[in-house]
């Protein structure tokens, strides 16, 4: 039923192919995921669902999957931070995807219609971020003994982490406000606490991890360039590797910091750094700003906290940072 | 005939909306366009003339053209510098052309080729760029008293320079050598001096003085992100004004430079700052590596020495700078 949404909804799914863990996520319509319910916020959903969601999954399937590491390792050579940032990733996507829509046996309108869709959304690649952070973060859980962050996650009252060694725990501490730029007519007052799963992106070192290299994300969180490479730079000391594949040329081509320590974190008081959307506190509202907001400490001193005692129960000497 | 180029070659047409100048170019295969004519460098000419250029035309004749301004200055913020590095504009500009191709009346087997070879080419946008430029600085040409540089070109033997007020003339001097970075199996000797009209785009902003916002052309031109700000900064130096509408994030959203004015050349002894490719001095390699060439102070003390002659003929004062 055009301008209704059922239960019907198809996702994006993205498989770490070393580790075999897949995660999923729904497409992002900026006007309805902050809360607007208008029939004109829920249009593209709809479209999604009957039109350009179908067509994709044909088109995915008919190429056998379509890899995504080379498209992430481009998009952070192309201003992404591959966060809220995704403009070369999509476009890059929809690259990739065209031709096989085009081989797909579907109705000459539909192809047209998607490739449209795809060709001119700059938020295309944002749930495909958040999948293939969240595929590659959930293969790092249950390492023993690691202290290594696999994810945090907001909810709009509290801010929550979890941690290798101690898989399925929660360690959580009230949610911060986001500091940035706010929409016209809107105040700081508005906005809701922070919300949302997207901070799996920064936990694998994309987002504000990759802050130095998407200078273009700016205009819409606020900041200079100078304080974007110091934010790249500065989460080099809570993480325990850069990695090898995702490169940022402005830092000189060296790898994004990755594996937040929660040892290194309570260690230099230095917690990670997020650039998110900021939603209204009350419902019925789309986006209101974008920003960067800091997890609370606390957060990351209950993990090490539980950790020391695991480790005592355990009777093993904690390892050190 | 399959194998061998003929004289018949499609280009692509930019037209300057603004003063109806229109420019053109043939499409860049990097194989073949620094002299290697084996028939596997050709191959992807032969095909351009065949399949892609008149597919490209269908569609393009189909949308009644495609603007270009909006994917150079998308471009721009994703880490292009439009010159050497193209590799957002290119995949901007295959999405846009995208749903043109398929709804031409082409044969699907030449669809999907086409499609193909726009959405993995990350020097398609080349030719276009400068075709641009070209279409660009022509609209300047002409404008009395104007001691705007319209169009830097080189042969492998001389670098010239042209300036609005006295159009048509040349003011040249022996074409520098390009220092940066060779390809493994080459050396500085084997490199001829600068060659090629592609400082057309340097002459409208582009490229070198763009070079602030595109480190990722660093790992092909050798240098640090820190010198390419540098350079992009020091280019405002020589130039008439900044642009309004192709702005450079990592300069915080600033304009590039634009307007090369020969006498702040001559007053500050700064030349402007070109990316480029290296060709061998000998026919039948390709590229053999890339990096920055400045070009002779001796072009613009020339064209000044010139346009003062010109003043004083028409009996009028310089202009100051």
């Amino acid at each position: 039923m055009a301008g209704t949404i059922t239960s019907n909804m198809w996702v994006w799914v993205v498989e770490n192919r070393s580790s075999g863990r897949r995660a999923y996520c729904r497409q992002i319509e900026p006007a309805q995921q902050f809360g607007d319910y208008r029939p004109e916020a829920l249009g593209a959903l709809v479209k999604w669902r009957d039109v350009w969601a179908p067509a994709l999954r044909a088109a995915v399937k008919n190429m056998g999957g379509l890899p995504l590491k080379q498209i992430i390792i481009k998009a952070l050579q192309m201003g992404d931070e591959v966060h809220n940032r995704g403009i070369a990733a999509s476009s890059l996507f929809a690259n990739a995807v065209a031709p096989a829509l085009v081989k797909s046996s579907l109705p000459l309108v539909q192809v047209l219609d998607t490739l449209g869709y795809v060709g001119n959304h700059p938020l295309l690649f944002l749930g495909l971020s958040m999948a293939s952070a969240k595929s590659a973060a959930d293969s790092a859980r249950g390492v023993a003994l690691s202290t290594i962050v696999t994810a945090m996650a907001r909810n709009g009252t509290e801010f929550g982490i979890q941690i290798s060694g101690l898989p399925g725990e929660w360690f959580t501490a009230p949610a911060p406000p986001v500091k940035g730029l706010l929409l016209p007519g809107f105040k700081e007052a508005d906005a809701g606490f922070d919300m949302g799963d997207s901070a799996i992106t920064e936990t694998v070192g994309w987002g504000g991890f990759a802050l130095g290299g998407a200078p273009g994300i700016l205009s819409l969180i606020g900041g200079t360039p100078e304080e974007a490479l110091a934010y790249s730079k500065d989460m080099r000391r809570i993480c325990a590797a850069q990695s090898q594949e995702y490169l940022i040329p402005a830092l000189g081509f060296e790898g994004t910091a990755v594996g937040i320590d929660i040892r290194k974190v309570v260690q230099t008081n230095i917690v990670p750094v997020i650039d998110t959307a900021m939603a209204h506190r009350e419902p019925g509202h789309g986006i209101i700003g974008a920003g960067i907001v800091r997890p609370p400490l606390e957060c990351f001193t209950k993990a090490l906290k539980r950790f020391g005692e695991e480790c005592a129960a355990r009777r093993v000497e904690p390892p050190h940072a």
